[in-house]
């Protein structure tokens, strides 16, 4: 893990840019002498790590006493694309606009985009546990789709909060029972491209004995801001 | 209002019991110089003031610097019930017994009980706003049938908690696209005796523009303590 660049922010936050191999990253990690909890923090269906949402929930995180890390994964953010991944988007694109179903358009492209994240997920969290200001436990927000792939996987990840707007491929939400951390699931509920009632079943599939939904008003980037501090507080109860 | 007992508990909050005419009620306060917001607390379908649970959540909320009040409204509680009330509450359990739909009995006890606690609540609330020790503004936290036709009806009504397990009169399910105040509606997700997808649909039907829904896993009584910490947040957001 190299890390390239770093910015002191004013909240006393030290925002690095890292690579490991192929894989470039941003670590957030608040003033503190002791190692701190650390968040995985992934944006729904592949975008940038760089996202102005995401890098605010990370920020604000990170003040509040958490390392918390992004990367792109293969396929994800700034990463290339291949070929079939340029060409089912724009064939979803195409779809979307036409009003045809999507599902297996989506299906095509985000179930390999979770599968090719994890194994890099996995060794961005090897060497963030090896840095001496990270202690842990680990755990995981955003992404819902890679979030149970990555809790089923990874015994590291002792809590998720997870957004319920996204699609979630077939064998994610299959496995959704298999995801035994506590959850906080976050739903927009008017969220336009994502179908409120799959969302609730998700809820009730995974197998978590302690798991919450916070549904708010409101369409898919309406996520009111008191909800980071909620997932803040989550994570509170399960990673100190 | 004549206040016939006080007790300071262990957390600096007074806990006082009051008469006001023939309405019986408990006020709970922090330890404070300047005026206080209030909470009205109302526990399900008429159950008394003095239960543990809403004792517990009372006491929290005060000493996190609310007034909170609870009474026994008319046919609440400690209160006589009508030969009325008793035979539909007879019937009732015969009913569940017996497997038999039960709505049309609980329609015709928990509507009019609703109904008479209103005007009740409103004289506790002129008076409670007349003590020197609570300002304003009002929150209101529990039983949903009448805190929709508080909300409704009671403009000094700023913000309400509102639990989800327990019937709620048609009435008030028809009113609830006219509750515009900020909510949030708390759901044990595997409450036995109250339908979820009724639930969801109430959340769905209230005419607020700012509502949030929480669900947890679980039965009736199951809602984990720390939506206790998350009620007292939201009304910090509306209240202070």
């Amino acid at each position: 893990m190299q890390f390239t660049s770093e910015q002191l922010l004013d909240d006393g936050v030290l925002a690095r840019e890292f690579t490991l191999g192929e894989i470039p990253g941003t670590l957030w990690t608040p003033a503190s002498s002791a190692p701190v909890p650390l968040i995985l923090m992934a944006h729904n269906n592949g975008l940038p790590k760089g996202a102005a949402r995401l890098v605010a929930r990370a920020r604000h995180s990170a003040a509040h006493g958490y390392a918390v890390a992004s990367i792109d994964a293969s396929g994800c953010g700034d990463r290339p694309r291949s070929a079939a991944d340029e060409q089912a988007r724009a064939e979803l694109r195409r779809a979307m606009q036409a009003g045809e179903p999507v599902d297996e358009i989506f299906e095509s492209f985000i179930g390999p985009l979770v599968e090719n994240a994890v194994p890099e997920w996995r060794t961005t969290l090897d060497a963030l546990l090896a840095l001496p200001e990270i202690g842990g436990p680990v755990g995981y927000s955003g992404w819902t789709a890679l979030g149970i792939r990555l809790a089923v996987a990874e015994p590291r990840i002792a809590a998720a909060g997870l957004f319920a707007g996204g699609y979630v491929p077939r064998a994610q939400r299959e496995e959704a029972r298999q995801v035994t951390v506590p959850l906080l699931f976050l739903l927009q509920w008017d969220d336009e491209g994502n179908p409120r009632q799959r969302a609730l079943d998700l809820f009730d599939a995974f197998g978590a004995t302690e798991k919450t939904l916070h549904a708010n008003l409101g369409g898919h980037t309406g996520t009111p801001w008191f909800e980071v501090e909620d997932g803040n507080r989550f994570f509170d109860r399960h990673l100190k």
